[in-house]
Formats: C-alpha cells, structure tokens, sequence
C-alpha cells in the first residue's frame, strides 16, 4: 500500500483525523486516528459567529494535524468542514485565518456534498442496490435514496439528537405529551420527501445514536460479536428500547448495558425519531452502517474510477483482508481451486449451492492470515482477524461461518466456539463439511507448491475414492491429506481413500 | 527482513523444516514450520540399517521440503541430520542418494556439535553467563556446562525417555524396583562428568519431555500463560508428578492435565531421569528452554559475529517484537525519553529502582505493536501479542507488567487482567504508577512529531507540576497530556498542573 492520504473533519464538537494508507481499486488500511474535543460552536448563539477561543482551539487541533502528517510523511490532506463552520457569518474569515496559519484549506461540505458521501458509504460497505440512508447526526436528520448504488435525492431536518433534546424536552423524564409533539414534528417534516422515494427499500442507519441504540439491542439478544455493521436492528427492539429510555432519568439510562454515557442525554430523542422514520416508512428494521461521511470521502479516493464504487464489494473485503495481513496468492487461490473442485464433485454428498460454494472460496482465500500473528496456531489467530474486522459485504451469519472455516482449516473438530447467536440450524454440519474440503486442499498443497494439477473424486455407498492428479511428485502431500482426511470421513460419512490417479 | 533461511533437521521420527525470515544482528521471524513423520529408524534394529521402505519416506519428505524451499523463495537451506543416520552402518549412501535426488546435503551433526547448538540457543534466549544445560530427548540425555555463554563441555548417555523405557520398565505400571535401578544408572552415568562442573550453577532444560512436564506443573499450579520458556519448574513439582506417574498406567496418566498424550509411555522415565539429575546437582528447580538445536543453528546465521553471540538480549527481544509487528522508532524512542524524564524526575514520589525503570522503557518501544492488527483497541491487541511471543530474557511476571503497560498506554483503569498467577505483591501499584507516566509521555507526543524536547517537574504536598518545555507549539500536547493526567493523579494521589514551560 504506497498512497496515504489523511482526512480531516472539523466539526462542531471534535476535529478528527483519520490516516491511511491505500493503493487504489485495490486495498487499504486505518493507520491512525486522531481526535481533538474543539467545540467549534461554543457559545456561538443566536448570532452564529464562531468565538476567538473556540477558533483557536479549532486552529490548534489543525496545526496538531498538520504536524502529524509531516511528521509521518503523509502530503495527501483532505480537510473539510461542516455545520459549524458552514453556519458561522465568520466561516469565511475562519477558514482564511486557518489557511494562513496552519496551511490547510478545509472544504465546506454543503448538505447535498454531505449526503452524497454517506450514500456512497453505503454503497461501497453494504450489498444494496437502492436504500433509504438516514443519518442522524447532533443536528439534524438526513434521509436520502439511493439508486443503484448511487445517490438519486436527499433532504435534512433539524431534528438531530442535540437539537430535538433542546426543543422538545423540558426534563430528564420525558412528557408523554413532549414525545408526540417530537413523533409529530417528525412525521410531518419527512412526509413529503418520502412521497417522492419507492416504498419497501431497506433503511440503512447511521451516525453515533443509531449505532449506539443497535448496540443495546445486540447485547440485549446476547450477541457477542463485536461487529456493529450490517447489524439488523428489528423495530422491536427499538420500540422497547424507546420505551425505557422514556420513563428514566438520565443516570439511570447509564446503566443500560450497551449504552454510551456521553449519550445518555440525547439518546431518547434521537431513539423517537429514528423510531418514527421507521414506522412512518413501514420498515421492520435498520441496517447498521458502520461508515459514515469520512469513509465516503476516502472512497473517491481509493475508488477514482466507475463513480467511485467498488466492483465486486465481497472479493474487494476478503482480498482487503489478505493483503492487509498475509497474502500468499499462488497458494491461496491454488487452496480455492482444490476445495472448490472438491466441492463440485461431492455435490451428491452434501447437496450445497452457490452460497456455501462461495463461503468456502472466500474462506480459501483468508485460511493463512493469522500467520501476520504468528506461525504456530495461525488457525486460531486467523479466526479472531476475520471475525474482528468490519468485513464489507458479509452478513455476520456469513463472516461467523468463514472465520470458523478458517479456524479448522487445518486442525481441530469444528464447533460454534461463542458464535452460537449469529449461526442458524445447519451451519454447525455445514461448518464441518466445508471445512473438510479445506483442509483436505490445504494439505493436498502442502508444499505450497502447486503440484497437485486435479482431482477426481468416486462416491459408492459409504466411500469415497479422491484420485490425486499430478506431474510431479506428490507422495508427500497426498499422505498429508490421508492423514488430515478424519474430519471429511466423518462428516460425510464415508470411508476415504486417497490415491495417485492415472 | 531481507534474509530467508530454512533449516532442516532429519531426525529418527520426524522430518521437519522452519522457515524463518531475518536480518543479521537485528531481527528475525518464524514464517513456517513443516512436519513429515519419517520413521526413519524404523525396523533399523540391531544391524543399524536404514531400511528401503525409511529411506523412501526421508527422502519424499525432503523433495517435498526442496519443493516448498523452491516455490517461496528460500535458497539458504541448513540440512541436518542427527542420530539414526549418523549410526547407521548405511548412513554415508543414504545421504548419497539424498544428494543425488533431491539436491540437499544433510549435514551429519555430531553430539558435540548438537551440545554446542544447544547451549548457544541458552545464551541467546535466557540471562545466565553460566548454566548446566539439560537435553533430555528419546535416545540420549546430554549435559552441557554453558561457561561466559560458550559451550565449555558436554557428555551423553543413552538414558533417553524412549531408550530408559525400553531397558529398564517392564510393565506401564513401574516397579519401585524399576524407577530405583533407573535412578541408580543415572547417578553412576553422570557422576564423573559432574566432578568437573562447578556446583549451584542453575539448570536449564530442554527437549519435549522437560517442556511437558513443566507443562503439567503450570496446569497445576493455575498458571494461565501460555509461555513456557523461561519457566521455572521447581523440585518440588517434578516430584509430586513424578510420584503420580509411577503409579499410573498409560490410559490413566493421559488423562492428566497438560500431558501431551503422545508422551504419556515414555514420560515416567524421563521425569525419574530428570529429577535424579536436579537431586544429584542438588539443585531446587530447572529452568524450561522452549528453544533448542534448530534456534541454536539458526543463531548461526542470525548473528554471524561475535561467537554467533545477542549483545543485549533483553533489548533485542523488544526490538525485534516492534519491527516484527509495527514499528516507528522516532516516535517510539521519543515516548520513552518523556517516559523516563518523568520517571527519574519523579523518583521521590515512586521510589523505583533501575529495574522499574527498564521495564517502563521497554515497555515505550512497544507500545503500538498493537497497530499491526488494527487501530481501534491497539492497547488490547498490543498487550495480547506482548504476553503471546516469547520474549527471550524476560521472566514471565516482567513480560506480564510490560504487557500490561502495553494495555494501559491510552486508556483504561490498570489491573491484572488475569496475569495475577506471574504478578507479585506491589505489582499492580508498580504498574498503575508506570503506566500513568508512559501514559503522559504518550500524550505529550500525541502528534508524533518530538516536538516536546524536555520537562521539568515540581512536586510539593499532595501537588504536582509538569513543565512542558518545547520550541514549537505544543498546546494539543498539553491538552491531551491534561486530559489523560487522571492515573497520574490517582496513582500518585497528588493534584497534577502540566504547564507550558519558560
């Protein structure tokens, strides 16, 4: 990966800073994160004029920034600014003060630059074609559609977690009356923007609530996977969450498993609204996306081609996890091709189709990347990686499934192993029969090498014969996978016979 | 790491090569390891031949080996070969045919020549200028006298476990006429070569035998650490296991915590071997080697200077930790001179010693390692792969304080994390009160840049005030240093002003 480039985003609250390195249409990585509390909109009032402490404390953060990227070697700055500044009479004089001082000139992002980021976040992190987005920031709510991937309209609201707060709510403990005046001022403010957008999409959520919201409803329903994007948040969950957080006080919502104190004032706001978008639009759900604003920035970058969209979004993720941490691509796809000509022909034993054949590609392509850990149990450190990494594309079903076939991959008999909530009935034996395949092509490319050119395998009743198809000499690895072949005589049943075919 | 190397080392019942990656005097890592159960002394007998069957099984798992060398790009390969080809009558045209059909020439390693690897893998690996080195494998046991960390002198006896077994049990239930006639054979082997070995030297051992009998103690005990190396394994335990052994057939024995069941016939011996050696030596405990002949070999190579001697082991162990996993030495290097800045300054609050003082500057090298998984909880993830490696020339309650350090770096309130069974009393006010100054030190060089070049502490009741001391701007710095000032002020139960210095 030889390009960095840094974004920065002023906002009202915190300037931050993400750093990566990347090589185009091809992978990248999060190098570092800076964040600085500026508090830009400090005492700004009615008036909208940014103060001299808060400008400084905005100019300080950016030399730190600025100073940092020297300091690294990144040249490649994308600064922006939003609401605070784009609001400020004195935005301008701000921004010139920071150009002077500091040497950067962040961008303003206007509401539409805004919502064209976050849809292309979406379209580049999650498997959509068209969507309803909602971002619910401290000031407003943004919905847009998008179509075929790309942004088609958009329109906020101030109806943001902050501002609602401020509005509608006089104490801790919300009025009844105080939450139907919000759910009102709600329905009537999206009403006609969602004349104009087709009936049934998906909504995709996101911003700091509704993340933290779906974060609650996770560790409610006992999931214990750390992943948060592309986490399904029913309305059930959101309407019982809604209805604590309504009758308690501030400190006692601390005490919500899952839920950030620092939110604990604002979240009911934002739960009512986000609630409201829902059951106006007759959704069931809110996909969680994990990206935001920054990360739809950074794709006009890593993307410059084709409107910025990634082609193939799950071979995007899965090559990005292998380049990220180990790649060894001879071997790899030469795994993919064995397990999958395995597949193929056991088709009669297992009965799989094109999803489990793709898991089991996938998976092929990740099974080695815990060696970036280290050699010895490389099986397990893969498995924490895959299942540790926001993986673009996957359900959690999915990525829970591919990092138990890295897992055992080359040793142990598979087992949920704590991911018993995001796997559903059959996986545990499709687990086991996938993972034969893998690990009998892992080790029939022992050598890593190569040699084994093709494979043919004979069901009869109770037994299967695997001819071994080669040039060169390969007595080492089909003893290999005669003696890696147990966990595949006992998934499916059979007595295993290994041979050098003719 | 520029270099690659293989080693190979054909032995009587495992063929097996690591890979490893390394640049000379400076870092090294393991890449790959490969395993083939040859069985080459297989049917060998009396007549000492190296049958046909054997010979093939070796030299289709040295093509294979050749292969792998070949398809990853590893041209620097060490063969070796040690007993069953060194004493077989035929040993000379095995190694022939090796040569001529798969290009290798395996070196035959005499047992001075494996005695003296061994003994460099215990300079390079543990502190000691002196020890008495314990290679306990299935064919022989071999002391070594490690004297200034050279090999000084060494003899073997064929009191191997595999070997003691055979001559002196019976029965998998062993007679107390047994062990004692096993015990008596030891004391007379070893008597003579022990006159010329000064006395109290401390006992360093190695081989699968040692490790796992050390392995059961550790169960035993509730050590949670995956580490071997560099534990101390006391009499006392190796007595207790060995007195439940003796009594225990296989079956029962495999059922005991941490014993490898592939050891479970032959390890009753080689405990009784063992423990008559630390009784005769009178010594109190052996100390576990997890490296042996290949490392020893490897060292070779890695330091080709200086007697294939490390300088300073415990700075290279953490040098070689941040470049293998992330490594930013500007940056690194700067945090640990704020670090110790602070901790010499504050010396009258702590009262530490050079010991603390080490750890905390080790502990700065590798503070980010985390990184190379990923950015968000690279504390975690850091503290994870410090307590995961083995980091030769640290005993495991310092590896677990730096890895704790690691974990507490950025935030967090400081505990023991479950490493309580290695910890000490004072252990985790030391770590509370080192790891709030790396803390600061951290922040006061949070835009990476060195740009605070010096401080100035004043301590009064209960107060603390930190001088910042730098040309350029720093107030992010100070900022940051004050925002996470919180475990200093804790850990020292003083106020703490960080100010801008003059």
């Amino acid at each position: 990966m030889n390009e960095k480039i840094a974004i920065i985003d002023l906002g009202s609250n915190t300037a931050r800073l993400v750093a990566l390195s990347y090589q185009p249409e091809t992978c990248f990585k999060l190098e570092d994160e800076l964040r600085e509390p500026v508090r830009l909109s400090e005492n700004m009032g009615e008036s909208k004029i940014i103060r001299a402490e808060a400008a400084k404390r905005g100019i300080d953060a950016l030399k730190a920034f600025k100073t940092y990227c020297d300091a690294v070697g990144i040249s490649k700055i994308h600064a922006t600014a939003t609401s605070a500044v784009r609001e400020a009479v004195n935005g301008a004089s701000f921004l010139a003060a920071v150009e002077k001082s500091v040497g950067l000139k962040p961008e303003i992002l206007a509401g539409e630059k805004e919502a064209y980021y976050g849809t292309l976040a979406v379209a580049n992190s999650l498997n959509y074609q068209d969507a309803l987005v909602l971002d619910l920031g401290g000031g407003s709510l943004q919905l847009s559609y998008m179509k075929n991937r790309k942004f088609k309209s958009g329109q906020s609201w101030p109806l943001g977690a902050v501002r609602s707060t401020e509005l509608f709510f006089a104490d801790e403990i919300v009025k009844k009356k105080e939450a139907k005046e919000l759910i009102k001022k709600t329905r009537e403010s999206i009403a006609e923007y969602l004349e104009d957008v087709p009936k049934g999409l998906p909504i995709v959520g996101m911003g700091g609530t509704v993340r933290n919201l779906a974060n609650i409803a996770k560790k409610a329903n006992g999931d214990r996977l750390e992943l948060i994007h592309n986490y399904h948040f029913s309305l059930n969950d959101l309407d019982k969450i809604t209805e604590g957080l309504i009758t308690k006080t501030v400190a006692e919502r601390k005490k919500i498993t899952g839920l950030n104190s620092d939110r604990a004032d604002i979240i009911t706001a934002g739960a009512i609204v986000i609630r409201e978008v829902l059951d106006y639009y007759q959704a069931k759900e809110i996909i969680i996306s994990g990206q935001g604003i920054r990360e739809g920035l950074f794709y006009s970058y890593l993307f410059p081609k084709n409107d910025h969209l990634v082609k193939d979004l799950r071979s995007f993720s899965i090559n990005n996890l292998a380049k990220r941490y180990y790649d060894f691509p001879k071997h790899n796809k030469h795994v993919r091709k064995l397990s999958l000509l395995l597949f193929e022909q056991l088709a009669p034993l297992h009965g799989y189709g094109d999803w489990e054949r793709d898991l089991l590609a996938q998976a092929a392509i990740v099974h080695d990347i815990g060696m970036a850990i280290n050699y010895y149990d490389h099986h397990k450190q893969g498995q924490m990686l895959v299942i540790g990494s926001a993986l673009a594309g996957f359900s959690h079903r999915e990525q829970a499934i591919i990092s138990l076939l890295v897992r055992f991959h080359r040793k142990g008999k598979p087992s949920a192993l704590g991911l018993d909530s995001v796997l559903e009935k059959g996986d545990l034996e499709r687990l086991s029969k996938l993972a034969a395949l893998l690990r009998l092509a892992e080790y029939l490319e022992r050598s890593k090498a190569q040699r084994v050119q093709d494979l043919r395998c004979h069901i009869a009743e109770q037994y299967l014969q695997i001819e071994v198809l080669a040039e060169d000499d390969v007595s080492v690895e089909i003893k290999e996978a005669i003696l890696h072949s147990d966990l595949l005589a006992n998934a499916y049943g059979v007595e295993v016979e290994i041979v050098l075919g003719h």
